[in-house]
């Protein structure tokens, strides 16, 4: 059964009947009905009532014509597990309460079983899978090691990452094995919305275009391996996301995973290339072009599909996620676009 | 005279007695010296006072064997005659007062003459002059034409820079009309800097990185190139620097100027190597190296410097500026390690 929905052929490079579409960060604020759940509960309410997740998890497959549901939640929330802490503050971003600076806060970090301490979204992951009815799959996700951690040492959002390239730099031994703690936590949240239905899952390494090819190397790329290494039994596609990662795709393919997924900043056909015939390929719209007329959109979408040898392990999405003032309409039309290819 | 300093050398491309060095933001908040300025006096104030202007340039000049001087100013100041305004708020970064989203506010840019307008910018680099006897050239510089644009739409600072790009897309006609107003400003400011002394010029393009490879052919590559060409006729090194531009050297080459400035996201051998032998290379230490314990910078620093091909036309410096909380060891280590070489 699985094995007919386009999203999870196309993972797995086998041929498909139409070029699949998802789109990072489909449920959020450009949808009306998401805003209308936002004026009753806050994000970390909506992510922590499995009946709220689903249902937001749920809107945009519900109005548009979708390949897959991303389960929605918060790459953060096993920050709370985990005993460090975090919030959102009202037009600041995420704030963490208590941010790892030491070898002393990193030993401080607390070992939970995400069954436990990460069951709502379990539980969503249960109740989309039952709703969804075979409409689409499922991807489960999680934010990487690295970005995780850097939020967990910068202590929020940051233009420089000065905190977290200090500790790298000066504390290779708490940054390493900060690093294994929160690969082993990842390793299991994956693996546990794996078995709670997740059909795919995504790892989200937002951040990790801030470094250097020689320092990805060397304090990211063995720990991002470990976790999908230790996935590789599942038989589920699993995609290694970054933003900002066109110097890094090299080492990324050294990473063990079925699909690579790429933002805007390179074109795709480069992308391509860069990554090889061992991987499929997802991406790379810049999501600022949903704000285009919609000649200008459909027409780069087309170029993207033109370029990306759209029917061969290929599929499309935007470079980061949905953008709060996209209208519908964009989305329909880069839908369409993708579907009529 | 001026052919002897192995900075303007390294420029053309000829060849040095040792490898140059000079750090972006070399006179800022890490010296105990600017912070003591600082104390008594704004940034603007800074900027606008050209004894005080000459007396910050001069700070690393005087305290490092640096190969090259920059003029003290910021990318902003032609705002204020351009009739947006700007001013720093604390903690927050820049604020542009009237930001400009309409064609109507394109056309309402004023004109100014830099020799009028931004007078005390040129005023700075006569005194400097006269004060460097002879120890360093001095680089002036401007924002280009997309940044200071850029700024200009999104009224300060941004994370996804979506004003500016749905300003691009949406208002096409407005778009290029801002950039030629900025570009021809640009043009005249850089040339009255070079008739004021200015031994080369670097323009700063630090949000460029932002856009995809079409989107900087289209909307951005025109008006930069622009520039440059303006002042070809000037004998004078023109320094065409970007961050995160790895995607987009190709399309950089095809601006006419000397030398290509690169960040860290991509190694100086692979960097180089796109750029081909037309262009006399800069760069690319991640500042946040300088945070690091000695043994670890100086060897990066040594690793750079191996795979620069560092004797012919390259110039060592960071990928950004320097950061506010660098250790003054740190900058010596560098200059050292760099002129040992």
């Amino acid at each position: 059964m699985d094995r007919e929905y386009p999203f999870l052929r196309a993972c797995r490079r086998e041929p498909v009947s139409r070029v699949p579409v998802w789109l990072m960060r489909q449920a959020g604020r450009y949808m009306p009905e998401y805003r209308a759940l936002r004026e009753k509960h806050t994000i970390l309410e909506l992510c922590r009532t499995p009946e709220l997740a689903a249902e937001v998890t749920l809107q945009p497959i519900d109005r548009f014509d979708l390949d897959a549901a991303i389960i929605f939640a918060d790459i953060l929330l096993p920050l709370e597990p985990l005993g460090v802490g975090f919030h959102f503050e009202k037009g600041e971003g995420p704030v963490i309460e208590r941010p790892v600076r030491t070898a002393a806060d990193v030993k401080a970090l607390q070992k939970f079983d995400p069954t436990v301490g990460l069951d709502y979204v379990l539980e969503a992951i249960k109740i989309v899978r039952s709703k969804l009815e075979g409409r689409a799959p499922l991807i489960g996700f999680a934010g990487a090691p690295f970005t995780l951690a850097s939020y967990m040492i910068e202590g929020g959002g940051s233009k420089n990452y000065l905190e977290m390239k200090s500790f790298m730099y000066r504390q290779p031994d708490a940054w390493h094995e900060l690093m294994r703690r929160v690969r082993e936590m990842t390793r299991d949240y994956l693996a546990a919305q794996i078995e709670a239905g997740a059909q795919a899952v995504q790892m989200f390494d937002s951040w990790v275009g801030c470094l250097s090819p020689e320092d990805y190397r060397e304090y990211v790329l063995p720990h991002s391996a470990w976790v999908f290494e230790g996935l590789a039994s599942y038989d589920v596609p699993r995609i290694h996301f970054g933003t900002n990662t066109a110097t890094l795709l090299e080492a990324m393919k050294e990473v063990d995973s079925e699909v690579i997924g790429v933002d805007w900043r390179l074109p795709i056909d480069v992308a391509r290339r860069i990554i090889g015939s061992d991987f499929a390929v997802q991406g790379n719209l810049d999501p600022a072009l949903l704000m285009a007329p919609p000649e200008l959109l459909v027409k780069r979408v087309g170029e993207i599909l033109a370029a990306a040898d759209a029917k061969n392990g290929y599929i499309f999405n935007l470079g980061h996620g949905v953008l709060p003032p996209t209208p519908m309409e964009s989305v329909d039309a880069v839908i369409e676009t993708v579907h009529g290819w």
